[in-house]
């Protein structure tokens, strides 16, 4: 199945936007007559056929059949600060939509040495990571904000700081609850300062461990939505 | 705590390889006097000071402390087919070894698109990952074999293979029994033939499942890499 995302897609108009025209006709080579599914990031799928394919022009569709798809039964919402290496974070993007994640917000730690991203291309990794693994959802990355921005506006039910300071802390997997709202916060390669785990203390975070491997802060991102998502798999 | 690693190293005599000597003095610029770790990657891990530090010669040591680390409680043994992209593959060896693997296998399959591979390379980027995520016992790769040669020979307690052809599939966290040496198989992009299957059931390998996500070749093979390893810490 080859899924076309398309967030301002109308069933009723049938027109693929520009990118999208482009995409489904000069890359995918798709033609009249072809069977496509269009997603509109939100859960909505259509079953479509192509009925106009001219390069330049928007691509015209024929909805056959339409089906909202369900929301992940637990929202999964990771804060994590940029690697130096921006490669090894857009790595982490694109594993974590394949993997299940509902939000992705980089954060400016004091200890973060890389402050800027490319949004718009971490958007678009996640569009393109969505398609492959045929996501219905299309996760949503922020723009970098100051962890303690992040700290005071956060929402989710169940919240998690992962560090390596000292401590006992229990097991990601075992102290995550199923079916609930959970961000996971991690820190950037020189750790999270002392002041910053106490604020987020304040707001409710627990610090868990992912074990005791030690792991780059794009495995150990990657390593902690694994675990969340399967939780809520495992009974 | 930085890692050196010396697969021929002797405290005895307490000099270190042309490349590792190497890597000390000219990359990581360390002078008489510093103290470093040195692994043999059999477990061994040596407190050194350095004694000699000449450009062109081989690093001169006093072993200070050392000691045995013991093996890790299960012994896991990828076998995946090479993806058509190689930095995936190497993505995936990298995770692997920072996970925590023992060994990796390319295998070769009846839908392989891509049978060769520079398995030097790959051992690089072990040694690399190794001294990375302090692994004292460095996880071997081999040179790619036939997935039926591969079958024949194994000799794990436990097997699975994981592909995408219908049929009740038990999750890989639920059917891993905890230590116990296991073998994890997994197929090219294009899956794996019917007859591959038969062919790995006649040999004791069970199917399982790693959940209902899409993956890539490369994210599969990382995510029963996790579970495997998690599967063995989480009571």
């Amino acid at each position: 199945m080859e899924l076309l995302v398309d967030t301002a897609f109308d069933p009723a108009a049938g027109e693929l936007s520009e990118d999208e025209s482009k995409h489904c006709i000069s890359v995918m080579r798709h033609r009249v007559g072809d069977e496509v599914y269009v997603c509109n990031g939100r859960g909505l799928l259509c079953r479509c056929v192509i009925v106009e394919a001219q390069k330049n022009k928007p691509c015209r569709l024929r909805v056959e059949a339409q089906e909202t798809k369900p929301q992940p039964l637990h929202r999964l919402h990771m804060a994590v600060a940029p690697t130096k290496n921006t490669d090894r974070f857009e790595w982490f993007v694109e594993k974590a939509v394949e993997l299940g994640v509902s939000e992705i917000t980089p954060i400016i730690c004091q200890h973060s040495e890389r402050v800027n991203l490319r949004v718009d291309r971490l958007q678009r990794l996640v569009v393109a990571a969505a398609k492959q693994s045929l996501k219905f959802h299309l996760p949503i990355v922020n723009a970098p904000v100051k962890l303690s921005d992040l700290i005071a506006s956060c929402n989710e039910a169940q919240r998690f700081i992962l560090h390596c300071r000292e401590g006992a802390k229990p097991h990601l997997f075992n102290a995550t609850l199923q079916r609930t709202s959970t961000i996971v916060l991690i820190g950037p390669e020189g750790d999270i300062a002392k002041e910053e785990i106490a604020l987020s203390e304040r707001h409710e975070f627990k610090a868990a461990t992912l074990g005791s491997e030690r792991l780059r802060t794009e495995t150990a991102a990657m390593a902690a939505c694994h675990i969340v998502n399967l939780r809520n798999v495992i009974c």
